[in-house]
């Protein structure tokens, strides 16, 4: 419908893509967007009503398997940011939601969107603001040691030591060159989505449960998006057994977040991400 | 539209109402709903889409003049919990957006309504929350010194004292017996409507210069809801003089943020508002 | 004795009280004052040498039970204000006790008392104050959900998130209408006074060892006034297994408090708690 | 009065005493114990009911010359440990008040004496706890660079960084070799007695109002004993011109602070202040 | 000399390095390393003893200007990750110090080189933590609004915002495309260098002692590596007129932490820069 | 050799001696000041190219066995003081290095040695600096409750509780009249060295792997001076079970750090450690 059509204009944009010929495909990579959009089923309700398009994002330069560690993150953020500033220019739309949890390239990308008032949203960053709207810790249910620990630094970044219960590692990351393994996140959704026994879903259930009672958890997110599906399974196994927690995942969370956004007119501070010679400036900023 | 209609259905209720024979009364009482929702014209754009109802808040049971200090607060607080319970329990809605600069009630209203699953948002979490999404530091904008503490302690509470500014005061308060003035929130809002010289205006584009050079402030907010109206022209007069920031005003932001937490279906953590036996409880909590 | 009656002139006043048809009586309503003051024998060494009087406080008006919840609190909060201006007003009293652990309008008795330069003090406000004299966090020992999760706000509304390490649920909460149980605070307090082996104790105990060894308290308070009873089993025990810390509980610490702030000639900063139209403002205030 | 004589016992304890040689004399040593208790009209109503005894303290090893700089603290606070170490054995005191602004051998003091359950109180502990009771945040008013500094590791040795507002410095430090000058502490304290100019409350006055209004003090405190007196006369001036604001002292402050102590029967925690073998040990201690 | 030699053997490694031909180069492209070192004068005493190679960085890949904003730090910190691994890897090095005062790609790099067991210090990072080690508050003192907010986030990441009193911006920002400008920080080093008036020294100068007087800084630091030259001239500038504060610069700083890094044999942990598959990983990370 | 000699020119500080004839000594105290270092082997490395003297410490004045608690930490501190004045005033030496894990008298050295322009360092000090720049959190391996609880106030002090994860306790105590043990922190290492099972290396162990596993440590430093002689031997079996982490021991830190100050030509601010009488001082402090 026209009206809504043009209230919001979204650009979902991947961390990065792989080669056609990886054997580390870790999403589909041809058909309708909604096909290309990993777990299209549980952010369906909230891309109601949004005209939105799909980004691949940048081929990983690094090898054909998925980003995990710190400088995997950095290269793939150069290559998102170029993308980030065409889909500004182009007029077509009025937010941006990076998908990919680690989020590479937020920062720059709000730079760079913030001169043409396009609020741009990321998964780590929503799910962070949304958590402590609805509780007083939240804890991060993720899936790599070297994940972990570079998320930890988005933790601190935007801000959130204070509030973050805990980083919870289910332990079962990609599969990369020299690391494979039977156990990997797309073989446990398929798995947890057949009805099967999925021993990621427990392990989750099991970190849940240890961030609820030991580390002080009220609210649950996740980490790398490989993560995201796991959502309805750990939420539900954990309503069963009487906790009543709310679990977020990433791409409903940075979509949500974007209209509200677009709701309210903004999108970043001017005074925290200036433009090169703004016309303004302060002599002195503080903590 | 029955499609918009069915998603988003708003309670807006009023901080408090004051007798219609009370001298001091800070808003209209009769008339459609948008015309006893102070500045409408600001909030129409979110509204949009909304099924929204009013409700004109508990009277104050203290006297006929406006609340400011913690001791009309308390007393309003309780008066709007029946209020919040009832419309609950209507099933006609699906979030309860508290009026009201200074958010009485919310805590609880917010317990209350998690029971049904509903969400609540008010209007200092609301602008808070959304101005650390857009900047490292927000100040508040507020407009007599009881006011100002009481506020203080909602910083605190909802925990933004690290990214709190400055709560900055343009000292215009609401008149109250033996207080009377030629100044007030609503007669400068009158003047400025009208394209004449504020005093208000001018003192809160003096606060908020301040605020940015030498509190730190990369986000302005308002505190009491009189001073909302300010939100246009203390961000048209900034820009003017360059500083691009962010000004929120609370009306908007709650409204916005609500339709965030239906977006996602998400009210409140069961574990931070619990009910009165739940089904699982920790043995420790911890901060 | 004339002297020491004109230094110490001091108001207890109950959180609430229920009518005397309630199945829910929490404490005995009728007597010398000293029997209905609970734990009477705890706290008359801290109140030799001051005169008292002791109010019922508000009846609830939710209902004949216990209060327990955010709403409840509420409620009783708005209840408060009238006796204590009332009593600040009579000129009888020098100083304020707000029983009850959850102390409900402490922060608006303290803003009305204070313009008669009266001091108010509560149990948990004094508690934790107190606590961090003595060591360098405290845990809390607590009695119902709901109940710790209203008193998690208190920490971080008297701003000791830093310093506490842990509010412990034993989980015996009031009674109320749907959840009647053998087991209840009162009931636990006759068997502990009777020689018997008291539930309560035990769990507390455990609490308070697991608060010691796992959190880091150093000092113990209570949270609930309901749990006020359990301070001198649970410091014997805890003496007996070799644990040197201190237990503090919440009427002496009240009571104790408002003495230092008699003997100091203060009540509370009139900056902090202005009056409506102070001779002086601030343009700021910063956190 | 025999009942009152057997509650509180103290022994107050100056920092370091002077040889009466000195030509830095900066209290009277000679006369009745009120006599050689700078301040005495000051803390009379505090002591009221306190049977006490005054110890001169150690006499300063470094020199002739009023403690100052850390180095001095270090020298005359292992001075103190013996003293307090006697006066705890002696079995004459249930409480110990140190003297000096600076509580050189305070921690010390209360490992020593909590052996033997007595509390210890000292003068910045004090003043900066009770000033958290009465408002947000407190400053310092202080008379000299390196005393500054040194109270500076004070404020976060015991954890009120976050609440101080800021330590102001007079400048009007005490005489030492070298060092001469007109304007010393206890000259414009006479000045003042006399009611005549003082430059010294002129600029405790003039640093007070920064305080207040630039950065945040909501409670006023000292930090060297030689500014105590300065009391009444910010106090009254600040009042005068409308500022509602509480101003502690050290002395009074101490005194209170160990009162209240006695009243519960509480001096500081095993577990903050071990024995050298305790019963009892924690495998781990948490921040 | 052989021994000194094999003690310490390091790259340092530019941020970024600009076309021959660019309108905008900002230091010499050839010569000796010590001439295409900057401000090499300063560092040569903590060079004294290390045997080093210098490499110009990756060449900026958006444009011959220098980076200065988000967007163009994320550029050229991917392009530094290949020469980082590459230095690792080619065994010639003990340590690698990134140059360029916003240390782009700094926390990947040391991910990269751990793995080596090689240390790698930036000079935000290092300038930071010495800074606390000399005093209690630091500001840096920069030179462009955008820089400005980067390293911000950089204080943020390094956990330094408690430490940190503020960022003082001199605004004399490298020329680019359209903003051209007679006061450029080259051109000034090079009119302080001749000995005459330097607007740039004066206006660091200005912020410094603001810094100190008004911040609380106890330390001063610098952000863009164009603003290093200062140290010298703002040390002797602020020790004429009594200021007794360490000016630190990045490069020193950088150089000796490594130093440092390698006498302790230490590189970074393990747990916070992990491998991509490590023997050893944990269920938990706390903040 | 003369140049390196020139270079570094360091005196080591024991923090303390015992009696020739004391059943306690804890070190050599004849032989070439090589066996009269504990653990030289350690520090050997960081130690070449120094020219260094040791000091054997002031003699303990409370009694002929090793310090442990406060009091005798605040009486050796004093003892400590004249001999790091006469070091600096010597000309000998170009850093002071504090021997002991509790860095006795540690902040007043600074101040003393600042005057000199020399820095000094200390080993909790040190420890704690490098282990933040090395992870996100560190813990301390410590050996008895009284020391530990000595040692948290170090961590206030040097303001690292948000960083400090834990310090764990081996409970392996000095030995004391009254407190003979066959297990000391010096018996353990002999069998260590030996290559026989220690229980204290067991016992440090376990908890280094609980302050892996539990508190978040993602470095190791050591507490009491008399447990450093263990960082090889956790290290080591750290490693060989996967943990790869990082692990500091107080000499060789403090001895890094002391020769990265002479390399930057730092000491200490002179705003944080002023003298008497400073050319310049400032009007506020703030935290």
């Amino acid at each position: 419908m026209t009206q809504t059509a043009s209230r919001y204009r979204f650009l979902l944009i991947h961390a990065f893509s792989l080669p056609s010929t990886s054997p580390y495909l870790h999403r589909p990579i041809e058909g309708p967007k909604e096909a290309r959009l990993p777990n299209h089923e549980l952010v369906k309700p909230v891309l109601e009503g949004i005209e939105w398009d799909l980004h691949p994002g940048p081929q990983a330069p690094y090898g054909d398997w998925a980003v995990e560690n710190r400088e995997e993150f950095a290269l793939v953020a150069a290559g998102r940011l170029p993308i980030v500033k065409e889909a500004c220019a182009s007029g077509k739309y009025n937010a941006i939601v990076l998908l990919g949890g680690g989020e590479p390239g937020f920062m720059e990308s709000r730079e760079i969107a913030r001169a043409f008032g396009i609020p741009v949203t990321a998964c780590a960053f929503s799910q962070m603001h949304i958590a402590c709207m609805l509780g007083n810790k939240f804890s991060i249910i993720d899936l790599a040691e070297s994940h972990n620990m570079y998320y930890y630094n988005l933790v601190i970044q935007h801000r959130f030591d204070h509030r973050c219960a805990s980083i919870r590692n289910v332990h079962i990351p990609f599969m990369r060159p020299g690391h494979e393994s039977a156990l990997t996140p797309q073989g446990e959704r398929q798995k947890a989505l057949r009805g099967e026994r999925s021993e990621m879903v427990e392990r989750a259930l099991r970190e849940a449960v240890c961030a609820i009672e030991e580390d002080g958890a009220e609210v649950l997110t996740f980490g790398c998006s490989a993560t995201f599906w796991l959502k309805p399974f750990v939420e539900k196994r954990l309503a069963e057994i009487g906790w009543e927690i709310p679990v977020l995942e990433g791409y409903s969370s940075a979509i949500a977040l974007a209209k509200m956004m677009v709701d309210l007119g903004v999108s970043a501070s001017g005074l925290t991400f200036p433009g090169d010679r703004p016309k303004q400036w302060r002599r002195k900023k503080t903590f």
